[in-house]
């Protein structure tokens, strides 16, 4: 069976977006400065961060995603969906299937759990990727779902903003198995352990 | 003249304590799980931890520290102070100055401004580090004498605690100019750009 892998890119004092998330604003005043790396705002990706995205993505099958960050991020995803691969939100509000080309999002009424089910069915020996929000990577570590957590640490102090993980987990012991570093971000490959 | 470094030691997700810090427990319920990479409980440090610990106090000429971190810490830094550096304590409550061995404790009532006055002054040539608490790191952060921050990345999530830099600090653009990682701990080196 595949992993279950979060992705997220915290500023040094570890806020995954700024305040005043919204559909206008995804990252809210953080604008895309966390995800630069990515190679927004014509920033031009080292060959560490064309690596941290193929582990992340590389042998994914399904992605599980929040909510909200479907409805901020939708907009921008393009004709194709971005992620390319079965998406399944967890949502109180059900809403018929949509396409975007090959990436299909499926919205699942009956919680994390049940999203993760559905997602690692999808998936097969694959990865399911969980990229945010940060609300639903706290509910994923709360049930004990998580295995790898991928942290891009961006050299940047937002001093307010949506707190990596949302507080309130339960306590982990990890591994940091790995670390790459160009100069727009610090790739950490950390190894949960439940 | 030196440059003023802050030194932390957050969980993966980002406090540098845990619920619950007192005299009898001053890293609160993480007790010394984010220091481990020092070479408490037992752990042996790698050559990178050894490292990391001489980048920050290796050039240091005197240390500001807040009136919480030295209250609660002062009973297990043992006979030489630990530092071995003059220290100057942020406090609203004076105090005659503190001897142990090598180390001074001043204690200044006049704000963080006037501390990291002295401590220059003290210092010459040499660096100023902050080794906390969170709160004087924001203080400090807010102010603008921040020159260095150097991350020491623990492998636990700890779910609640203390964040890092306690939140609410000025937005700075950063450089990552290091990284060195041991099984404990990754070391990031981080300039601030002001």
């Amino acid at each position: 069976m595949g992993r279950v892998i979060v992705d997220m890119s915290p500023s040094i004092d570890g806020y995954v977006a700024g305040e005043g998330v919204s559909v206008a604003s995804p990252f809210g005043d953080a604008g895309l400065r966390l995800h630069r790396w990515l190679g927004f705002e014509g920033a031009t990706p080292a060959a560490a961060d064309d690596e941290a995205v193929a582990r992340t993505f590389g042998g994914a099958g399904a992605v599980v995603l929040g909510r909200r960050m479907f409805d901020v991020g939708i907009g921008t995803w393009g004709d194709d969906g971005a992620f390319g691969l079965p998406c399944f939100v967890v949502t109180n509000r059900p809403e018929p299937e949509l396409v975007r080309g090959p990436t299909t999002f499926t919205f699942v009424t009956d919680g994390p759990a049940e999203a993760m089910r559905r997602a690692r069915a999808a998936a097969g020996d694959k990865d399911v990727v969980v990229p945010g929000g940060a609300d639903l990577v706290r509910q994923c570590l709360a049930a004990g779902f998580v295995d790898v957590i991928h942290l891009h640490v961006v050299p940047v102090i937002l001093g307010r903003g949506v707190p990596l993980f949302g507080g309130g987990t339960p306590r982990y012991e990890a591994e940091t198995t790995d670390v790459v570093a160009s100069p727009h971000a610090t790739h950490l490959t950390v190894a949960v352990k439940r």
